[in-house]
């Protein structure tokens, strides 16, 4: 089968590897329909990610067809469409009985990382029973991509970690896929007033067709006076970290209300710091989490009642065999106004 | 009256004030029974808290005797005893409404800060009503000058904020007063392990007398080795932090476990450093809290039924116009082996 | 001054009562602007309420602006313009400090039962404070009457209780204006499924109107069995209860799904038949509560925001001197197809 | 092998049945070391429990050795020594991933009931790495008997559904083995009063010295007053029902208070009448639950670090061989002062 695969730094190819086959009596090989590619996949490709080793296939997201099954497979059976998740999950370790799933003894996110994943042809999947999701029958497939990662991760890191709710003002810092993504599961609990802060006038354009609120470019450094400004001096409930840098976690430290919550989402390469000599008396919570994936049912039921839309969140697509394009289209995602791209087999 | 002054840095004395007298019809005037020191009360005194200025009474603790109430109060009476709260809460602002009455707009903790306080024979305590709790009779009333702040604090900042539960292996951080009213309240909750770390010998092996199952002398440096070689290498399911300085703030980071939780109480004068580029996928949650007192009347039937005995941590006892000489004792706790001081009048 | 009063089952009058003034310094006199008829107004009218005594003035709903208050009220002023809450709340008891303000100890529902109402040109407002809400500058008043009692009610002891969320299914038992008010307010927690079920195809029609899901005539006996074909034979995740009578219950009963919630906001006469020989074993939840409005600051919000518009529910508005024909219309509310009316000063 | 098996009601017999052998490749061969006999055993065997057939081997409880694993089994290996739990978990299903096992699609209380149980030599357990948990080295084994199922109900049920709290004042309605488990593990979370209350008065002594603090023997009607002037005529914070009759629910919601909880863990046979023309206002909570042993690891911990003894429970001891009579005994457990037995192989 053809498939993406990752050979050091700055070096990948869209070339022949083995189709996979059944190694366990808990496996799955999914024939892949559409797939897509995740920020953290182009940081792999620059070779930020050390456990990626030459030979590896990217992605760990992407919706399918079953075309076989391990003997102790019982949820699924040959053709039915499933959403494949970013976490795969054992189902009976100590984290996976706490709900813990990205921290699977056994899985965990090790999809398009430890292992081969779903920027290919046909996948492995581990766990099948527990880290993949049946497809109700007519539904959008393209939409239920973004369920294998980015609407869990906005959606659990962010809005059920920041404890949005009816009434509240919150913030969200990063208007990418993830701020997106983000965006639309906190209408779920219909905050009052959603603070969009971005460098990019196009996204926070979009952020705003998409439901926010206010919308801030932060690129005058006021980004902090004019948050004060809207919430009456007292910041936000809520405030969401959907970057990954120093700089925009303490942004969040410096608008989060006495009482609010600190959501990061984004993933950090280096230490921050944390004003401790201001917050220790602000009674606040800061909350961290690798996507659990725990929600996913939940989603689908509010995608397929149509109380969310994702495809909101699809800018490009490609063909499968078009995915080094692809990847061109999404590394340059500002001059592309590029979301996120579907590649279709 | 007499009472202790704070005079700029370095100088306070036992001398001669006003007696107060009601301003508001929400106000009462207690006459101080027994009064305590607070480790706040000897920053304070180094003229570490700008907002303290000379001529202040000093003290937020204690419990007395109403002398005099406003029209206004209801709840009490003249004769009544009480326990003072270090924190003033009006019930009507809408901290108050959320139960953050550390953060009430009128209120809050100005005790033996904005206004004048309790170490002195008579103290005004603003909206009484919500601010004092009355003592059952025959009820030991120095046990209970435990509950104004300590115990409280420890509760709610540390063991509450904490999710301290059965079965849960726990680390508290610095075994002073605060440290050890955390111990004492967070087996409310049955955690199997409590990991006490402290540089002081004395004050660890008082610490396992009050119920530590281990404790953990870090002067070595090998506190995180240790702590990993107790729990298996997963970390503590919650690290609880009473000194208030980055390096135990940051001991926490290193030994919470995956989904666990580092409650602050410390006040710190700095900030510190979070590891982020490793904690952000580690689902953990960061608290902070300035003790609302919400536990109070919680506490207070605990005590009444034995269920903790707050007298443990009172190791020495003075007159309360010995009170120089108690700060003397106090401030010089690891030789004196002090924990808490009772001033009686 | 004029008011509608109540001279035993069967018999009121609007007619001259004498001015309230204040009593104690805790109160305010509050100029009725606009208030309604609930529902309890009609049973009180019939004389099923006996706590209410020949010459009560009855209501427990409206806005107004304040004409006048008591030395120990600080959160308004002469002229402010106000919400009344169903609720007195004196902010200071063993129940209101736990949020429980329909148990306040001094207060709960008193307003058009123990003490005189707001069907009235003015009131007497006890605790001030904590029993009324500031309506911010340039709010459509009408549709903050809906915030006296009715959002609220649906909200906390329909929404909240039933812990609606994302993607759940729901029914709604009654589709009065209690029932409605649920419809709207459950919607901020984004369930996939909203049923609501009722005798009145007109009621049934405008809940479609109103965003229900599905709607069931329950008139042919057919509700538990339509609902199941529905659910998949699964039951409900909450069934809310607003009409209360023992059949209604008992339907909640028989369609709440495994680890679902019934949640009650009927008011009951008689006692309902708990089939435990067959729920014991199914994890539920059922939960009774006296409206506390604890949320009216959150429902506020989300109405300035436009996240919910109540104004729907009015569908007749009458001068505050027309109230026996409001009356008229409100207690023949199938016939004049009536949710709730608007009574303006 | 031998096995206790039923034969219709009143008929059962110790006697040679096949050994179990392993049929799905998720299953393990347990060979029991010690079982012991429940309530529902008995009910089991006088024909109430219509599901159980003729030539079923009875029992849910048990410790014991792996004998044999299925391929697909990796938590556990030959020769490891296992707390049988009395719900079996696909760890797969809808319910099972919302850690509502007792619902498992494939599982929930099936072993002694739908397929074979414990009271035989060996036993098959399906959905092995779900369904068994490891015994720690060293550990106590017949006081791990006791989490098979009565730790676990009374915790679930009774203590964690009644969100007993520190300080609170708890009743606990019924004094046999699930009351008194109940009792011991309420004790987790530190109420200030348990309240046990039955018609045995040995049973109750017993329950002194376990933990209870006040004791009442119901028989003579006054149980009621007596709790209302025990709690200054408050009622209790929570009121657990132990026994699965309507006398002692209905005591239940004569006791609660105002926002208290009902917490039933008892299994019913009839319909109770539910007083909601009482309770509609009181804002109480009512929840039943077939437990989900979710808590097992949670209890291992607790048992393991001495935070609670079960082998309190245990009262009698038998050979395995023995079990006639000692169904003989526990069915005579208030002549015989019976709380639990264990049978040991």
């Amino acid at each position: 089968m053809k498939a993406l695969v990752y050979h050091g730094a700055g070096k990948k190819a869209w070339e022949d590897k083995p189709r996979p086959t059944i190694k366990e009596s808990t496996d799955a090989i999914v024939k892949i329909l559409k797939t897509t590619i995740c920020g953290t996949d182009l940081h792999i490709m620059k070779g930020d990610v050390p456990a990626v080793t030459d030979g590896r296939i990217i992605g760990h997201e992407g919706v399918g067809i079953i075309e076989d099954i391990g003997d102790a497979v019982t949820n699924f059976k040959k053709g039915d469409h499933v959403i494949i998740s970013c976490i795969t999950s054992c189902g009976k370790c100590e984290n996976c009985k706490k709900a813990m799933y990205s921290h699977c003894e056994k899985g965990g996110w090790i999809l398009g990382n430890l292992i081969d994943g779903c920027q290919a042809e046909f996948v492995r999947i581990p766990y099948a029973d527990n880290s993949l999701y049946p497809i109700p029958a007519g539904a959008d497939e393209e939409a239920l991509v973004m369920l294998s990662d980015i609407l869990p991760t906005g959606f659990e890191c962010g809005v059920l970690n920041g404890k949005v709710k009816p009434g509240d003002t919150i913030a969200i810092v990063g208007a990418g896929p993830i701020g997106m993504a983000t965006l639309l599961t906190a209408q779920f609990f219909s905050p009052a007033e959603i603070i969009m802060i971005d460098l990019d006038d196009n996204r926070l354009n979009v952020a705003k067709t998409f439901g926010a609120t206010q919308i801030i470019n932060s690129r005058d450094g006021k980004a902090v006076e004019k948050i004060m400004k809207l919430t009456n001096n007292k910041g936000v409930d809520a405030a969401i970290e959907a970057v990954g840098i120093a700089s925009t976690f303490e942004l969040c430290e410096e608008i989060v209300a006495a009482g609010g919550h600190i959501a990061n989402i984004g993933v950090h390469g280096k230490s921050v710091t944390l004003h401790m000599e201001k917050l220790w008396s602000h009674n606040i919570t800061i909350t961290t989490r690798l996507v659990d994936t725990i929600t996913t049912p939940m989603l689908l039921k509010t995608v397929q009642s149509k109380k969310i839309d994702p495809k909101k969140l699809i800018t490009h697509h490609f063909k499968l065999d078009q995915i080094i394009e692809a990847y061109e289209t999404f590394g340059n995602a500002e001059k592309e106004k590029a979301l996120k791209v579907i590649l279709t087999s």
